[in-house]
């Protein structure tokens, strides 16, 4: 008998606007999310709306990440860029102290760090960025989780260094048999049936395996899932997941408090 | 008998440089003041900046302040900006942090607050910035100092809110008879002079009082004086004011620590 | 007998998204509209979406204008900025050739001036900043027109230095008595019901007059109808607006080709 | 008997303050230089030194070119940046177009385009960017000429596009034997000796080849040399480079007019 129960956090990347452009619901996927990932005002955001963010976040007991990115409004932090170790560490650290204030003001704290975009990306396989990433959080608070992705240079080199690491699957998103994303510009990248993304919840969650978009199955270990925040419809499909998670008996809790 | 030794501050504004951009001598500047007014990335600074600077503070004593300024790095937050009152609380609350954060990571902490350039006037008369300054403070840590200019709604409001305030003087600028700093565009707006600066530091450090541009006396009151970082020959002024300051028998501490 | 045609232009600001943001539908708008406002990068758009809204505003034979505003991404160049007018005047020449770069890359021109947002209603009063942008486009090209409020400085300013002036009405914000805009604050600044937006424009266009919020009627002599393009639906309204003059026997025409 | 008067252009990267900040003696420069690389805002470079560097080189008669550079105030356009070859192109438009605004406004043009740091290097081998900085010029004005490194990239696309390419050599930079520059972390990348510089200047416009930092030589084909102007001294450097090229009896001339 399975007296194990599975707990499974939804994180989602939030307060991605800047000045008078909105992106996303913010305020829909707060009802939603465990996890909040919250622009730091590099990629996107601005004070305003990192203070709403966390000021909604904490009243709703969600847990605040700091959504680090490079510093790159016109590009949404979606561009590589060949930054310099030492540099990224102190870019990082001022993102993420500035965002540990608004969560301060909001009578919380800022308890994790995910990357944006192409930072995201680079430190799957770039050792350098990675561990400027790590060094950042360890020299601002070695207590703060990371969350990234399983099996990047980012998770190996934060294990490493003594931090706490949280890996992440994608329900929306097609795995490759070795359990890589398939790129997005192939086909069976993305999943955007509702009823399709909850069941692939439901089924990373409770059995620890995703399908495969060649029909198989892989194995993804993950204690947190990403939903999207800036499509149409994005705080439904959020809504639909943790409804499934709950109905397959999975706690829906963030990975720390 | 006065049994009362005098007390003086030496601030300044340092970490105004901006990546391949450097102004005025850091180094030589902490090696002489008391209090550090560190530019928050806004108007000037950097994230490598901060870090510098703060960790060089923090290795010789000095107390870090944070210099919030406009956003405007195209013109060093030299040019008032009509900002909400709102926007405006949280962009210091922003910067605010950043800056606490490399201060905490250099084993410190941001002590007290100060705003920059034309900011600094603004908040002189202008209530409503004035008021979103004192709350930004107030909502980050009420323990906090603030630093400005004697008479401004500034201090008063802060004073009101319950704050640590502070008085600074400026020994390199003239005085008019009712203690306002004459127009830079005037005669007598700007003391250069070495000697001259020191002497003016040390009347005012001991008497409580200044010469005016017009060869009177005015009321003074200061714990702290401002001396520029961003002019050649700064380090050797400054050095020159605190030596005098000590020949005078002026104990020159920071107003907090 | 008048055997005059009454002519009006519909102008409105369009290109106002910047990297990932979005704001307003800009084709939807080029389909109605015959100048286009399009916004230069300082207060919000990029050189992406300058390509495309000139390269579409050229197909469409919609002429183009430059939108100058503050160097205020944060704050969508709403925030009044105390520039000196040299360096506003060189702010406007950068972001008025840069604009005029991608619309002489469509086979067009950069043919018209207008101010927005803070910049837009700081000239109607301050004669230096009105001084600035009129002195940008006489050094740019003279041969450009300015588009603004009636009885601003700017307009003043700009007929003095020789520039074609062109008015503009706004069919959806109410009038006082003496011809100003409702304080946006105020009930009756802001007329939403397209209907009513329509046959004000035609009242405007064919009698040269507009109603007044207290129930009068006030003189607004214009040549130029600014239509908003950022709202739900602003492409409807425009639509309607556009029908309407067209069935009142206005011909719809841009001022300059 | 050699009866070809040997000709040479001296370009220099100018106009690299931002605001507050200056780098550089731009007015040394332009007395000595013949082709002034004016920075367009990107990666340096602001409205008004803009205007100043353009109008103080029409008045000297110096040809004016675009230094284009990635969008990275903070990184000074040195951080090499994976943008989109079309936003490439677009954000190069408008460097572009904005700095032959200032041109014209001066009563010249810009000539010719050279990309800048991070840009310059990543254009020698990465084909998707180099194209798209070709695509820029030949979309704004197909007339400009491109200078560039011998043997990249961006000038064998440039020469296909049928664009005028300029190749360029640096007196102060070592070569290997292949003809490459000698990695600057390496011992003898930097030749920082005038009388040094000016003899390899000399050598390379006269004879076609120069130095190699193992002693010995290789073919430089080169229209013009780079003298750097933001070090101590660049003034006096270039003065001497320009001074040995005439003793030598070699025409100093910009490559295009």
């Amino acid at each position: 008998t399975v007296s194990h129960v599975p707990v499974m956090d939804l994180n989602s990347d939030l307060g991605e606007g800047f000045g008078a452009w909105s992106l996303g619901d913010d305020d829909a996927m707060l009802e939603v999310v465990t996890s909040a990932n919250v622009a730091c005002g590099f990629h996107a955001g601005d004070p305003g709306i990192m203070r709403r963010v966390c000021a909604k976040a904490a009243a709703l007991e969600v847990t605040i990440g700091a959504q680090v990115g490079y510093r790159d409004l016109a590009g949404f932090g979606r561009r590589p860029i060949g930054i310099a170790p030492a540099e990224l560490t102190d870019e990082t650290i001022y993102q993420l102290a500035a965002l540990d204030g608004f969560a301060r003001v909001a009578g919380s704290r800022v308890r994790y760090v995910k990357p944006h975009g192409a930072l995201y990306n680079t430190v799957v396989t770039d050792s350098g960025q990675a561990s400027a990433l790590v060094e950042a959080v360890v020299r601002y608070d070695s207590s703060l989780a990371v969350l990234g992705l399983p099996g990047s240079e980012f998770l190996r080199i934060a294990e490493e260094a003594g931090l706490a690491t949280v890996r992440e699957a994608f329900a929306d998103r097609g795995y490759t048999a070795e359990g890589h994303l398939v790129d997005r510009r192939l086909p069976g990248a993305l999943v955007t049936d509702p009823e399709l993304v909850a069941a692939r919840s439901v089924r990373i969650a409770t059995t620890g395996e995703a399908d495969t978009a060649d029909g198989g199955s892989v194995a993804i270990e993950a204690r947190s899932l990403c939903v999207h925040g800036d499509t149409p419809g994005a705080g439904e499909l959020a809504r639909a997941v943790r409804t499934a998670l709950a109905a397959a008996g999975v706690r829906v809790e963030p990975f720390v408090r």
